[in-house]
């Protein structure tokens, strides 16, 4: 018989969740389903001591977080040089509006990656993870566009970040207010926050005839 | 006569834009306008070499930046020990999408700040504090809710980090496609992502009534 639990990231010193330790969730179909959800991370490194964090787009490929940028970029230098970083996707769910302004809080999931990405080099292997962001993105869009030259592919730095040292922290539901606080007369409840996708607007030099792809 | 320019933040080594130079924007109007409209950060901080991102959310003030946590969190830890962090706000204005898929890119918005915060202790400051985040989530809350209590000010954690070295980077306007590619059937654009606020959803305590504040 199989045991009675779904596989998870075994959680460490850096990735045990401590504040509000019941929000914190390590089963990895979870933390699976926010990273293919997102598609914007922040990506943090440091250099000469000092953090930076900066956005950039990703996609997941079973168990690793692919992002990619110039071969010069700072991230990239960190990359080649195998020091430690941390990938953080959150997604916004809703705000909390508690009757106390102290409890007012936001409903979310994120995701934290830590560790040490490798440098992809094999063409191929870049070219696979390019379609995979193109397709996260815009899904199907890789098959109506024009595909990267070997030049491309090769001007392109792609790295992938492990899955191993991972946590999810996650707030649902309603506001939690004092018990006493509940009988004032003041609303309390959760106002939904959506990301929606609007019209595709054409550039000023699509041809005649050519109308926005289903992908979005 | 005025300098023909407007306020802005000197650039330093660490915040000079170095990948597309042109997009970054160092122009102290700009930079307000983004971590206004905004109001979850991603934090960057460095523990035993190993740097950290969490979500959470902020308000500015004037040239700070507040964001708030429990006192034994990490974040506070570090602050408290006067090391370096990084804040970084972003907005999503579309996605770009390009003829060819080595093109694809994202419309945004993002300011990065690096600096060391400091922790308020005056029960006042924070009071202040607390209304603007308050506020910033949620216009008006802070005056239709409960006023947090002398001990729950105690018990936040505040911190401030100065806007001193800042840098905001943008993408706008159409795909940049490779002049050949234009000629190609194929749909060049950009499709706006949008996010709203869903109707405020009731907690099954409300009292009867109560209605929805207009405050979102």
């Amino acid at each position: 018989m199989m045991e009675n639990s779904t596989p998870s990231y075994p959680p460490t010193d850096r990735t045990q969740v401590r504040r509000r330790a019941m929000r914190g969730v390590y089963d990895k179909a979870q933390v699976h389903a926010i990273l293919d959800e997102g598609f914007l991370c922040h990506i943090g490194f440091v250099i000469d001591g000092q953090p930076y964090v900066i956005p950039t787009a990703y996609a997941r490929s079973g168990e690793e977080v692919y992002i990619h940028g110039a071969p010069a970029s700072r991230v990239m230098g960190v990359a080649h040089r195998e020091l430690d970083m941390c990938l953080t996707v959150t997604l916004m769910d809703a705000l909390v509006v508690a009757r106390s302004a102290f409890h007012t809080s936001i409903n979310y999931r994120s995701v934290v990656v830590l560790g040490r990405a490798r440098q992809l080099t094999d063409l191929e292997e870049k070219r696979k993870a390019l379609r995979l962001f193109t397709n996260h993105l815009i899904p199907g869009r890789w098959e109506e566009a024009k595909q990267p030259t070997d030049q491309e592919l090769k001007a392109t730095g792609v790295l992938a970040l492990p899955l191993d040292e991972v946590s999810a922290k996650v707030r649902t539901g309603p506001p939690i207010d004092d018990e006493e606080d509940y009988a004032l007369p003041i609303w309390g409840g959760v106002v939904p926050v959506i990301q929606t996708f609007g019209k595709p607007v054409p550039d000023e030099r699509v041809l005649a005839g050519l109308t926005a792809p289903n992908s979005r």
